[in-house]
Parts: C-alpha cells; structure tokens; sequence
C-alpha cells in the first residue's frame, strides 16, 4: 500500500493540522479562502516520522512523490526548477502541530544556481536582487543543511564591507555579493570535500532532510519538553513558491498581528521592511516600519492586508500571526498562526471575541494558556532596566516573579536586615525546613542545589516569592561568600533574579508591581462556571488562606502542620519533645505546643470560616527540627539546660540514609500516638473556640499521611475518633470533621478498598507517589535528569507534570477500588502537579472531586480544570 | 443462627484442626481410636475471634454452650462441679492451629474450693494431695487469670520453708498447705479487693477469657511473628477432666517423644517424675526419670504406653511429642502433637518414616522445616562452653552461625589480623561497601545499628558469616572504644557472637565444624525432584560459585558487579573514573578497569561452565566508592595525585538526601553509556577467553538494573547489543547471551509490557521494590517497625516475607504483563525474600522460573520450592 505523504496546499484544510502541521494546514485553509498564498505542497508529519524510523533515510517513496509534487507545482506555477527562461525557487519550511517559533529550520531561495542567477537577473531587470538571493541561499543551504558554520559567512561579509569601508550588507553592491557567492562555495567545498549542489532537486531532498533533522536538535528538544509537545508529533515541511521582498522599493516583507499582542487591543500591530527578505526583519538590521505606514507607501495594498486579517480572524476565531511579503505591489500571505500574546492581552482579546459574538465562552476559556496567568500574580522587572542588564547565570526558575535585594546568608541576617527596611535575597546551598523564616522575609530566594521541587522551590511557590534554585555555576567559599560569573559576592551585594525565566542579574534592578485589568475577573468567572473540579489551596498560615480566598480558593486542600512547629516559641516545645525519654515527658511537651497550635488553627479557621480545611498530620522526620550546626546545637542546649552532647546524640540517633522513606508521617503517630492526640485536640478545640466567638460552624478534614496498611490508619483513626468525641463532649459543641488519607505511596493506592472502609477521603500525594514509583528522590533527581532529557527518555518532568502511565494508573487503581468500597469517596490532589494543567485534564477524566496548590497558582488551576471540562466532554 | 462454639472431644476429629486447634483435634482423633484421653470438649477458634471481634467479652452465647458442654461433661463421667461426693475438677489449657509451646497459659485443678478440697482428701484418702491441688489452682489462677503476681505467692512459699527449716516442696505438710492456700486467698482479696471465687462455673468462664486473653499477650505475638502464624487464626480452648499425677507414687507426669528428638533415632525418647502436677516437670524442680525406668516400676504401663507411641506414629505418620499422666496406675494421654525436633532428626525421621512405608516422598519432604537446615550448614558453640555462658546483649540474628574471636574496629586491623593467623570479629557501628574486604577476612559481624536487611545483614549472609546486627546496646564512646553489659571493650578483647539467636558473649567460646549427615543428600535429591522452581546464587566470587553449586545452586541469579570494584586495583581505577571531567578521562580510566573486571569473570565463568551467570550492571551511587574520612580521602588523593579538596568536592558534589532514590542503577548508564560498554566488553571477552581456553559455552544474562521506561531499558539494550556484537565480531567467536532487566521499581511492574518487548528475562528485585512499595528505607525502618509490630499493624517483616498484597500485587502484575508480550519471558527473583519459605510459595504459584538467594540457603530454598509445589498443587 502506498502512502500519501505529500499534500499540495489546495488538498488540505485547516482541520488537517495534525497530519499537515500548522502551518500546513493553514496555507491550505488560506488556499480554499481564496487568498493570495505563494502556492506548494506539503510533506506530512508522518513523512517525518517514517524518516526517523527508518534510520534517518528519506525513502524512495517519499522522494517519488516529492518529485510527482514538484512537477505539478511547476505546471501550476508555469515556473520550472533550473528553467531560464522563468525558474522556480522554493523556501523550505518546518511546521509542527504546535507552534514552535523559532526552533526549527527554514531554507529559502532554494533553486537557484549560476545559471538561474543570472537568469532572474535579466528576467527581473535586478541583478542586485539576483545575486542577493543567492547569495542568501548558499550562507543558508551550506549552515541549515550542511552544517558549516555561519560565522564563517559572516566573517566573509565582514572583510567584504571592511574593504568597501561600508557599514550595511544593502550597500554591498552586484560584485560584491557575485564575490561572496563564489568565496562561499569554496568555504563549502573546503569544509565538506565537494561541490556546492547545483541540482535545486538535490538542494529539495537535502533540504527537507534537514527540516526532519531539526526536529530533534537541542533547542526544539527543550522547548518541547517546556511546552508538552511528544516527539512523537513530528514536524511537517512546506515547499513553497518564492515571492520575493528583495526585488527593489515596490517590495518588502513584514510580519503582522490583527490584535495588539501586548494589550490585546483590538488593531492591527505589525512591522514591515521594504526591499528585504524574512530573515532580515528578524535580524534586525535596518529598522522596520510601522504597519500603519503601509497605507501611505501602498494604500491599495494595504487596504488588502487589513481585508485579509479581518476575513483570518473570521476564520480561525482567534487573533493570528502573519508573516506576508510585497512583491512589486502584489500582496502574498506567507504564512498564518495564533498569535502569541501576553496574559493581559490573551484576556482582553478572549473576552473581546466572545463579546463580538465570534467565539463562544468554551473557545474563550480554551484561548488562554493557564501557565500565562501567573505573570499577571507577581512583580516584574521594569522593561527598560531589564534590556540593559545582562544574565550572570541562569538557574531553574523555581517560583515566578522578579526580585532585587541584598545578598544575605542565613535567616538571622534575614530577618534584621528586613526589619530593618532593607530588600534582601537569601543565598544557600540548599534551603531546609529551618529556612522557613528567613525565606519569609526575603524578596527572593537563590540556591546551588536542588530542582524545580526542592524545598526552596516548593515553599517559594507556596509563599509566592521568587525563587532561581538549582543554580549549578555558584561556587561557595565557606558559608559567607560565593563566585558566580566571575565576581565574588559577599554579604550586602546587590543581586537580582527573575523566577519566570531562571536568569540571575548582578546588581540591582527595578521592579514594577502586577497590573490586574477587569478582562481577569470575568474571565475568571465563566472558568468557574465551566469547572467540575473544585480549586483548594496548600496553605499553613491564616495569610496563605486569605490570599488564597481572595484568588478564588474553595477552602484549603493542605494545612501542613509541620510548617506551624518551626516558630521560635513552638520549636522550643517541639525539641523538648523530641528529646523526651519517656511518653510522660513527650506529653509535658506536647501540653506545652497544644496552645500555640490551636492559636494557628483558630487564626485559619477565621478566615476559612465555613469553608473545609484539610489538614495533614505532622509528617516530617523529627530530625527536622533539630540543628545541624554545632553552633546551634549549643545554643539549643543551652536554652534547653541540656548539654550538648544530649542533642548531638539525639540528632545522631534520628539520623538516616534515607529520611524522605524514614520515620515520618503517620510513623510517627504509630510510634507516639500521644503527637495525635495533642494534633487533634488543637484543632478540634479551635474549631469549638472559632464556633463560639464567631459563630462558623467549621469544616475540618483530618488527614493521615505516608499510609501503608489498613491497620495502620485504623490505629490512628481510632485515636482521632476518640480524641475528637472526648472534646466534643467536653465542651458540649458540635464540630463537623472528617478523617481521611494521604494517598502517597504505591501500596497505598493497591490496598485502596481496604483503607476505604474508614477513609471518607483521599488526597492523593502525587509527590511523593512520583517519588516511590520511579525510586526517583526529588532532592536528587536534578542531576541524572537532564541526561533522560538530552537522550529524550523523558520529555517532562515527572514531578511536575505527572505520569499518567505510571503514577496516573495507580492513581486510577486507588480511585476506583477506593470507591467501589465507598462510592461517595471525596478525593483530591495536593501534590505539585496540582495547577499543571496537562495533569490536571487526566485528573478530571479519572474522577477526581479537586486539586490544591499554592495560592498563586489558584487562578492557574481555576482555568485549567475550567479547560479539563471542556476538552473532556468533548470526547465523551 | 446459632453457631456451634463448643465440640466434645468425641464430636471432633483430626481433620478440624483449624476449627478446634492442633490440640483439640487431636485429642478428638485419640478418643476416636480409643486411647485413654481423659474426657472433656473443646471451644472453638471462631469463639476466641468472636471474643475479640465482640470487644473482649464473653458472648451469652458462649456461656450457655459452655455450660451444656459442662453438664455433658459432668454426665460422661459422672462426677460433677461442686459435689462433695464425686467432684469434677478439670484443666483449662490453650490450643491453637499451629503449636506455639509456652506462649499461652494453663490452669490446673479448677473446680476446687474449700469444700471440695476437703471432700478430696477424703475420697483420695490423701490430704495431702487435696491441699496440694488446691494450693495450686489458687496460685494459677491468681496468676494466670487475674493478674496478681506470681511472686507474691513465691515468697509465702519461702517464708514457710524458711520457717520450718525444709527446701523442697514436697517437704511441706498438710498443715502447711492449707495455711497457704488460706494466705493466697488473702493475697488475692488484698489486691483485688474481692474474695477468691469458690463457684467452680465462675471459675471457668474466666479461665476461659484468660486464656483468649492469652493469644494477645506479648511473647505469643512476638512467637507468631517469628513463626509466621497469623493473629486471625486465633486460638482453641480445652477444658479437659483432670487426672492426678500428684496422688502418691504410684501416680506421677511426664512428657515423651515417639522418636529421638536431637538424633532422630526411632527409639522412644522421655521422662517422668512420680507423684507430681504437670508444671513441677518444667519446673525441674526434681529430676525426673528417664522414661526407660517406667519398665521397672510400672511395667504393664510401660508396654501400654509404647503400644500407644507406636498407634500415633500410626496415625499421624509423623513423630509424636506426648503428655500423659499416671493416675494409680492408670494411664492418661493429655495431648499429643508433631513433635519440634533438631535438622538432624528431623531429616532421619522423614526419611526413615518413608523408607519404614509410613508416609510418601512428598510427606517427607513437607516434615522437615526448610529453615532448619541452615543448621547443618554453619559452625555452632560446643554445647558444654554455651551452657556456662550466659549472654551479655542481644541484637538481631542476621546471619547464622557461631563465631568467636577478637574484637577490630577497622578493615586494616581485621585484614593485618587475620593475615597474623588471629580470628577477628568486626565490630561496627554499621558497615558500608567499604568494609567488604574487612567483613570477609571476619569470623563474624557485629554492628550497633541496622535491621535484618541492613548492609552487614545482607552482606554476612551472602558470604555466609555469623552476624549479629542492630545490637542497640552498644554504646561508642569514639570509633575504637564501646561498652556493653557494663564493661568497656577495646581493640583485642575476645567475643563471641551467636548467628541464630543474637546473642553476644563476653570472652571466647569454643565452636565445632557443622556435621552434615548422610540422609541429607538423600532427602536434597527428593526435593530437587519435585520442586518447579530453579534455584540460583547471589554470588560475586569464584567462591561464592563454588559454595552454592556445592550446595545444589543451578547457576548464577545475580552478580552485582560493584562488588567486583571494591578490591584495592580495581577501585583506584574506579576513583579515577568517577573523578574524570570529560567523557575522554572517563574512558580512559575504565581502560584500566577493564582487564582486571574481565579477570573476575573469566575466574567465575570457569567454576560456573555452562551454567547461565546473570550479571546486573554497576547499581549503587557512585558516591559509595568515596572515602568518608579525611584521613582515607587525604590518601587517595596523594595516591592519585589530586589534592584532596578534588576528592572532597566531588564527594560533596555526590552527595544525595536519599541516595537509595538518587543516581544510581541504569541511571548511571544513561549519563555514562561508557561504563555500560565497558562492562559489556570486560563480560563478553571473558566469555570467549574461557570458551575458548576450557571450551565452554558459556551463558550470561546481563541485567540492567532499576529500569522504570521503556526507552531507559532500550537505550541500554542497543548500548549492550552493539557492543556485544562488535566484540564477537571481532573475536570471531560466538557467545551465547540474553539481555534483560531488574525489576525493583513500582512503575517497572506497570510498564512491564513494554519493557519486555525487548527484554527477554525479568529478575525482580523485591527488596527495593518493597522499599518503594511501602515508602520504608530498609536502613532505617527497624526504628519504627518495632511499634508496627508491638501494636500488630504488622506481623511480619515485609524485608523477609514478601508483602504479598501490595508488593505481590505489583510483581503479579508485572509477570503477566511481561509475559502477555513474550510469553516465554524468564521470571526470578534476587532479592532477600527468596529464601522464605512462605514466600517461594507465592513465587510459585504466580509463575516464578528460579529463585536465587545466598550460597549457604540454597539448600533451605531448593526445600522450599518443593514443598511449594506440592503445597500449590494440592490447592489446583
């Protein structure tokens, strides 16, 4: 059986984008409008796909029917490759399913030969034009196709203009660009051992090959995995018909939104260059005009322009993206795709078409990237200081926003500094949970160690502040000092990092608070409306929870208690607990944290007031909360009235090889029921309190993490049960409160039925269920992963986007045989991939009731499960 | 519906040991054939689990069967609770499914109160006697039943002897017996504040909840722990007539084997004491007679009794562990049951008993415990020099065998040592690979931390070495110095370690060689024909090899080729490797490893010939083959030649939170494909070598380890395939080989359909695999697993006995999924679990090809996959 695999544009049409790629599709689209397209064909993605499963070999299947396409391109043209008397030239373009700006390759002039030059010379009267473009096509073909490296072009055109003594390539003249096609075939005969091909069919395989190839280089590999787009997808090539913006002041080229891309504002935003090609507007290397001019230069053409983005905007129901080009006054639309817009312009522009009747409120909601919104949340860098500041290194953009400020090192620094008024950034190796104050006040958070879900990068997010982590070029000396970008930064140094792209600038950079327009309110309102899942948020503090409620959260998904322990006057408590020798000590210590843990929980459930709050049981490995440092351990010891030797046995005795699978979670309430009973009186209590000072009858979930085994969790709901009703009937006031599970590790989700027959919830802890089904450690993963990214064996990161093979089927096992045991079982997720919006369509279509994330990225979830819903029903 | 709690012994038989206990039932079976069983009924299993499942009451049910049961009783044998002229007095003793001696309690002579006692003494004629019973019951179910101790009554006991100058107890009169029985009953009202209960039915009932009761108490959970008997099984209850030993002399108790329980020598094998109760022959409060006396005094009784052995013998077709009293003369069978018995005896009774035609091979080979033979394969303490040694610590038996020797803290001093002729025990405060060396030249291991699974564990049972792990007694006071049981040990001080029990020893104590029988080979021939299972080694060494074909092993199930690093050469190569900047440095290095790894496989593939060796790829973090210390780290960067911050910094570099979860396994193989050609050549070459120097044809099997996808597993596979092929092209000749794929991860398990598209064996790794499974780092679990069992949410170590319901569900899971796409697919396991006995037994039912454990438990495996198989094919 043979396969089609090329398509001429007037065969296609805009719903073929997965076989024809976007831009392939959208050229046929444009085609059967009737509009003024360059004409071509199309080799299709699964072309693509064949060329890599076949060894990287174009087959000759597919140079068969190229070849058929040529010709009839040709006969539609009336131009023929290598023809003199009216010659064919082509570009050669990539053209995935999604947008890939940028990232593939593009070879355009192809055809030419001496021969065909001089030809277009006399055919075009423009010798200038001739020798230009081929000049363009040999630099192009020998770097794109055949790997010689540009610079050595350039140099060329630099000693060129040198001896000229002229600055612009457009003052180059006919010999000169003669000279430099002659000097560039001997750079590519003496980088590859033969003769620039002359052949423009030998160029068009060669040429298409390398479109294939591009799509496994580097770059379109990373932006991929950034973007969600498998490899599996593969990239389509269009063969299109030159037109030329070269051939003199009556031509040009340019490329053009209908909508302002910034702003969303609904007028028409472009640029254009007369007498040049593509890659010149790109380059930047004469300034380019306002597309507004265009009326006075070619009115009649402009006219046109402004016809056909009004007639693509009907079209396609979104705002579009062209590039065009003028040859002699006639208008040709090169190619046409969504336009890439900011958050505020990607609202505006949503709610805009909605209200002009041309979309409806599923393709508004479907029209904004979710990601975009948190940009919309935090800070950013003043545009004008930001272009003059250079990256001194780049890190992983942990937790969005932008920050400057002084360089401090640890918490106590921290803390004077910002009481002090000063805007500081905190430096570490790696942050831990003894960090938390410090991370509080500072304007942004800098580590050496660590990946997108370290500590740093966890907490940052949920406290909204930026944070770069995992920046691999910082070299510390001691704890003091560090080298980075060759400068020594010490104690004080100014330093700024932008958490939306990793990068990290010396010095200090002015930042600009977010800009909130109304579009975002009421777009926020019809992703409401549409969503089946509710959005909670992960939150320990009664600012989490009012900054959370006034994103638009639904309660708190995770209250993680741990995070209430670290308070000076509570860790004293904690520590003695911890240092106690017997269950009568361990529970003088626990009588001592019992007030101030109720204060925490009374100061959330304030501003929760009815809404239901999860919270998760202490779940950390004790050894947590004691000092690393002998310094600390002394002071502990002393304010204690310990020795230290008491603390440093302590800490050597909780040691382990590997904490994150240790003695923690509910563990710890098996070993020391007693840390149960005072959780659940704190909180029981300050529900009671909340109750009769104001009057809101509390919701509260008791989660149980880290559970394994149904005896395990039936041990601690019996001491929950207990606890609960003793104060229940103490105080004589009802409080409304559920016991549920931390779904986190894989037996956990096998043993579902079991653990359901007392569970009335699960939250599925998809951190650490990543973690134990891959035996991937998050602390550590960040150094291997980048090798199963380059070797593509993941294209994501599994803890930020979740398996849904892996991890996603035991997910699915643990829903339904949790149900089929308790149908009504309310079931969330309170992991990381909690507000990503490709697991959040998985999490819709398995079942789940809502997900938790940190409070800035509520809006995000909000959206994205508005968009589950939409995408899900309509497979169903 | 009214269930039936209560069976008389006539109303049951053999068969219904489940409903009625080992005991009951068989003493239904030994009515039925006629025996002189004193007569009584048995409660049920089901009413002991009714009892907990109902709160820990006894159920109105139960009472009324109870006492319909009483009055049958009372009828069968005309006497009756309470009567003065013919009393019934009856024994109320624990039974449950599977023997667990000791571990529950018993009370005698209950039905006796003032009056009764008194009306004994006249119809026995033996006041004495009477008060003798009586004193008794009291003490027993003052104990047993309410809970006053024991000592209590101990020390009136003494005070009267004390008073009247006498030291036995059979010294003390009537006089003296009932002033005692008066005192206990004020001990019991003192303590209780309550009087003594003299309603014989009163009595009963609670006897009976004493001994439910019982079933929870500490040293039978701990017992069932050990034994692998489920809680839920629950235990019988019998109350049983009671007959007196204590009437005179020519009544007496004693306790007898059918057979020799130490030698196994057909040859009945027993004693008896006159004129005693049950407890005084435990009590070894006289020394009883050799039951070969009982010919001269009674030997009418003698010949009735050997008759009866014989009877049971044939009935039950195994060797008998009986109780039986003489009452006047008369004899009594109390209970009788498969008698506990040495390795030895217990492999010369299953073979003579088949060779006798009493029982078939395959009930031979379900006699001996498969456990027990480890015994015979390690040196034990001369029994004399244990006897007069008493214990001073005890920690985990983590690999068997008796060791004595002198104590080194360092591998130097243990290699220095044991080169001087000196016999060193290596004690740690927990060993790493870098102690391997030290742990081999060691008469045994002795470590402060770490469970049954910790690295010593594991480690000391592959070579075979006695090992006493997590020995949390010892106290470090710096790394040459501890003190244990009060005394401070250093460098040279003697020690002795017992493998099988735990227990350390001050000083040295003499061991003797194992003495392995001859019906040993006789009854391994048995098993090997009828197991389905294969059964291979863990093995690195020659050695090794050697040891576990000697044992029966049919190849290699694992070598973990890290272990081949860790020898002085090889390792420096290995530091180079991982110091290397470039990939060039890297291979470079691996150049030098090259050799002497091929060296350590020519040297196994000579002892292993044809037998397949499956080789697991470099696993654990590179990190491991740094040194810790700054002394160890300054001398390997002298002898490198790098300064030691090099070292240093890569160490810090290295460095994981959870190294277990880090960069390691096939990991290490994506970043540095080279190691993985490394390996492969120094694996394939070796094959040829010996092919071609010895001529055989050599089968290896390399196994990549911790696969998770798809793509991981085939990045290596084309790594490995290539450079196989190459190699065998080169050398022009043929190697036999399989690539395959260690399965120790959750999401290995679900993807294994895809992995086994090209991977044509599965070793499932399940001591990961349950470490992940559970989220329970095996280094660290033993400090919280001891609450899991304390408040039996586990019964089990999940380490030693596969998890068959969470970690079973995923290697299920994975087989037929496996298998679905390569139905052929070669299934075994490595990890620790594969010498257990329960678990082989699921291993085969699901499909398992082959085990492979330690050299010195292949024979206890290749017992297990027989008794597996018939076990599994009398369920089909």
């Amino acid at each position: 059986m043979s396969n089609k695999l090329v398509y001429l544009f007037s065969e296609g049409n805009g719903s073929m984008r997965n076989l024809l790629g976007g831009k392939g599709a959208n050229l046929a689209e444009m085609t059967n409008l009737g509009l003024p397209v360059p004409q071509g064909f199309t080799i299709t993605t699964e072309a693509c796909n064949a060329y890599f499963d076949g060894g990287e070999k174009i087959s000759d299947e597919l140079k068969e029917q190229v070849f058929e396409y040529v010709t009839k391109l040709e006969e539609m043209t009336g131009k023929k490759f290598g023809n003199l008397e009216n010659p064919l030239l082509v570009s050669v373009r990539s053209g995935a399913r999604a947008s890939m700006p940028g990232m593939m390759d593009t070879i355009l002039n192809l055809g030419i030969n001496d021969e065909v030059a001089e030809a277009l010379a006399k055919l075009t009267g423009n010798e200038r034009f001739a020798y230009d473009s081929y000049r363009r096509f040999v630099q192009m073909y020998s770097d794109v196709v055949m790997g010689v490296s540009k610079s050595e072009f350039e140099k060329h055109i630099d000693k060129v203009k040198e001896e000229k003594g002229v600055k612009l390539d457009s003052e180059l003249d006919v010999d000169d660009l003669k000279r430099l096609v002659s000097e560039f075939k001997t750079i590519y005969k003496e980088a590859l051992n033969k003769d620039f091909p002359s052949e423009p069919r030998e160029q068009l395989l060669n040429a298409i090959e390398a479109v294939f190839r591009s799509w496994m280089n580097d770059r379109a590999i990373y932006y991929r995995r950034m973007n969600d787009i498998p490899s599996a997808w593969g990239t389509a090539v269009n063969v299109q018909e030159m037109v030329f913006g070269n051939m003199g002041d009556e031509s040009g080229t340019g490329v053009a939104f209908t909508r302002n891309p910034a702003t969303g504002e609904n007028k028409i935003y472009g640029e254009y260059l007369l007498n040049a090609q593509g890659e010149d507007v790109v380059a930047g290397v004469r300034t380019p005009k306002h597309i507004e001019e265009l009326e006075k230069d070619m009115p009649e053409v402009y006219e046109q322009f402004v016809a056909i983005c009004k007639k693509l905007e009907d079209r396609f129901h979104n705002m579009q993206d062209l590039e065009y080009t003028i040859e002699r006054r006639k208008l040709y639309i090169l190619q046409t795709r969504n336009g890439k817009r900011t958050a505020q312009a990607a609202l505006k522009i949503a709610v805009d078409l909605y209200e002009e009747g041309m979309i409806s409120k599923d393709e508004a909601l479907m029209q904004v990237e979710p990601k975009q919104l948190s940009s919309l949340l935090h800070p950013t860098f003043d545009v004008d200081e930001l272009k003059a500041a250079a990256p001194i290194a780049k890190g992983l953009p942990a937790s969005p926003g932008a920050a400057t400020g002084q360089i401090v090192f640890n918490q106590e620094t921290a803390s004077a500094w910002s009481k002090d008024g000063k805007k500081v950034i905190l430096v570490r190796l790696e942050t831990s949970a003894e960090d938390i104050e410090g991370m509080h006040v500072s304007e942004g958070i800098l580590t050496a160690r660590g990946g997108m879900t370290s500590h740093a990068a966890v907490v940052a997010r949920g406290m909204g502040t930026t944070c770069v982590a995992g920046c691999g070029e910082i070299v510390f000396h001691g704890e003091e000092e560090f080298v980075l970008g060759g400068k020594t930064y010490r104690e004080g140094d100014w330093i700024s990092l932008d958490g939306d792209t990793g990068n990290v600038y010396d010095g200090q950079i002015k930042t600009v608070p977010a800009q909130i327009s109304g579009n975002f309110a009421k777009f926020m309102t019809w992703a409401d409306e549409r969503r089946r899942m509710g959005v909670m948020i992960n939150g320990d503090t009664a600012a989490d929870a009012k900054q959370g409620i006034e994103f638009g959260a639904g309660g708190i998904g995770l209250v993680r208690t741990e995070h209430m322990f670290f308070e000076k006057k509570r860790i004293r408590a904690i520590r003695e607990m911890i240092l106690a020798k017997t269950t009568e000590e361990r529970k003088v210590a626990l009588e001592k944290v019992k007030p101030l843990h109720r204060e925490n929980f009374e100061e959330i459930f304030k501003v929760t007031k009815e809404l239901p709050v999860t919270i998760r049981y202490l779940d950390p490995p004790l050894h947590e909360f004691l000092p690393k440092t002998l310094e600390t351990q002394q002071e502990i010891a002393d304010d204690l009235g310990v020795d230290v030797q008491v603390i440093q046995d302590k800490v050597s005795t909780l040691h382990e090889q590997n904490p994150m699978m240790g003695h923690r979670g509910c563990r710890l309430d098996i070993s020391y029921p007693e840390i149960a009973v005072m959780q659940t009186e704190a909180i029981i209590e300050a529900a009671i309190n909340v109750k009769k000072e104001c009057g809101y009858d509390v919701h509260v979930e008791l989660m149980v993490p880290l559970v394994n085994i149904k005896k395990e969790f039936e041990f601690i709901y019996n001491i929950m049960k207990e606890t609960a009703e003793k104060v229940i009937a103490e105080k004589g006031v009802e409080v409304s409160y559920k016991i549920g599970t931390c779904m986190e590790t894989p037996r956990s989700c096998l043993v579902a039925g079991e653990i359901a027959e007392k569970s009335t919830f699960f939250s599925f802890g998809t951190n650490d269920l990543t973690q134990l089904s891959f035996g991937f450690s998050r602390d550590d993963a960040g150094k291997f992963l980048q090798y199963y990214y380059d070797r593509q064996i993941l294209e994501f990161d599994p803890f930020q986007r979740m398996d849904t093979e892996g991890v996603g089927e035991l997910v699915e096992i643990g829903i339904q045989r949790g149900r089929s045991v308790r149908p009504d079982l309310k079931v969330g997720i309170c992991g990381e991939h909690s507000a990503d919006p490709t697991t959040i369509v998985f999490l819709d279509k398995v079942g789940f009731n809502y997900v938790s994330c940190s409070p800035f990225l509520v809006p995000i979830a909000r959206l994205a499960c508005a968009q589950a819903t939409i995408i899900n029903d309509a497979e169903k």
